[in-house]
């Protein structure tokens, strides 16, 4: 599902840029995930739903604070945020995203101005990538980095609380963590709330209804190495797989692991 | 403005109660300040609103989640959380209530049952006596409890991020702490989020725009002593000066200080 764009100049190494560069990147058309981007930076989910279902998407965040922690929300039919980067533009500074009809995207695009008009309201949702600096500064590898690719995301067998007209499982992402830096990787994420703080679950993937970690629903498979334990993250792409199960009639969302890049420092958000 | 009623008996030892015995009490008629009451349990503040006002108050709640961390929210016209008191009437079950119109209170009331009608949702909001206990054990001496009285309340100069139609000023507890323990009293509440954390202001209350802190705005006075320094915690009674600054049509909330006893431990608030 990944969109790539082999004519835009890649930087050489996108971790050192300042998030304003990245995002006039994306809207000029770059497009890739954008795990190991602006170290440092909080990276964020975006959904946006129309004016009316608001309130239950508030709600459900409410009720699903680990999976859905909400760090900013525009104004109807606004598509910025004066908290998290100011300037920025949601419709084009994103490097992809998905257009949903009635439960299912209907479209991937890296310019979502056509789609965005009425009355929309925007939700940003903490990222786990927002953690990862951390992760790596406490000696946790982050294998999907290492490989190259975005990282894994699943449906799982666990349902959120509902809110409204607003249902649907949680999605977790995965990281391989050496068995003797599971404990450190708890311990850093649990001061991140807003990023979906510590694992949900740690070891057997069935426990959560995952069949095979080599087929992930959002993302690319990660390569685990020998004695890395599966450790999964609460996910804000669950604001999509919601999005599948309660089929609004209209919303918009960054295609998954393709976040919105924030001027916000991670540290900001630790606890 | 705190209702007390000398004609039911007051239990000989309120923190050693069940909080379903405690509201109970309350639900006969019992009405006085819960600080100290059920120790170990969580206290929540109540903001009851018309359907129609519900997102700009979960927005308001988002958007100032040290002043109003919601723990739990009902569905329209339901008087029931299911999630911090099974089988408690939130008509009935606090002991005294203010009913608000156009941002006035219009009555203090014990039971609530004949204001509650139609379509009103209602919100939990989360209470800093909560971490009362925690305090305590810290070695953090607790003087409105010394003393016998209710926790002072005060309005601040610090406007809170307004939302939609819902804006107003940050209210504050204050808790004399002797100065050797000012750092436990950090500490200890900075690890309950939902219960207000960490004090918002250590020290001088003109620079919150308190001018005399021998009248607070709500609750009682509280006589420092020798040495103590004055803490200020954000309060969930800004839910209760944003009625005022905003002027919605409707709404009932708890009388300040005189909380919801929920059955959920203090603990589960601790990160």
């Amino acid at each position: 599902m990944t969109v790539r764009d082999d004519l835009l100049p890649v930087p050489a190494d996108p971790a050192t840029i300042a998030p304003v560069v990245a995002r006039e990147l994306f809207r000029e058309g770059l497009s890739l995930p954008t795990t190991g981007w602006c170290d440092g930076y909080a990276q964020a989910n975006l959904l946006v739903m129309p004016r009316d279902l608001a309130y239950d998407v508030l709600l459900f965040a409410q009720r699903n604070p680990v999976a859905c922690p909400v760090i900013d929300v525009g104004e109807p039919g606004e598509a910025a945020t004066h908290h998290l980067a100011r300037g920025a533009d949601l419709r084009t500074d994103l490097p992809a995203y998905r257009i949903w009809e009635d439960g299912r995207p209907v479209a991937e695009v890296r310019d979502a101005r056509r789609h965005w008009c009425g009355d929309l309201v925007a939700f940003l949702i903490g990222c786990s990538f927002t953690a990862e600096s951390a992760l790596r500064e406490a000696g946790v590898p982050l294998r999907h980095q290492e490989q190259g690719v975005n990282v894994p995301m699943y449906v799982t067998a666990r349902p959120c609380r509902g809110a409204g007209a607003l249902h649907g499982p949680l999605v977790v992402t995965m990281r391989p963590v050496p068995a003797d830096r599971v404990a450190a990787a708890v311990r850093v994420t649990a001061r991140y709330p807003t990023a979906h703080g510590a694992p949900v679950h740690i070891g057997d993937p069935a426990r959560l209804g995952i069949a095979d970690l080599a087929r992930p629903d959002f993302g690319d498979p990660v390569a685990p190495r020998d004695g890395d334990v599966p450790v999964f993250w609460a996910c804000g792409v669950t604001s999509q797989a919601m999005l599948m199960a309660s089929r609004p009639p209209f919303a918009i969302t960054h295609a998954p692991g393709h976040m919105f890049i924030t001027d916000v420092r991670d540290a900001a958000y630790q606890i």
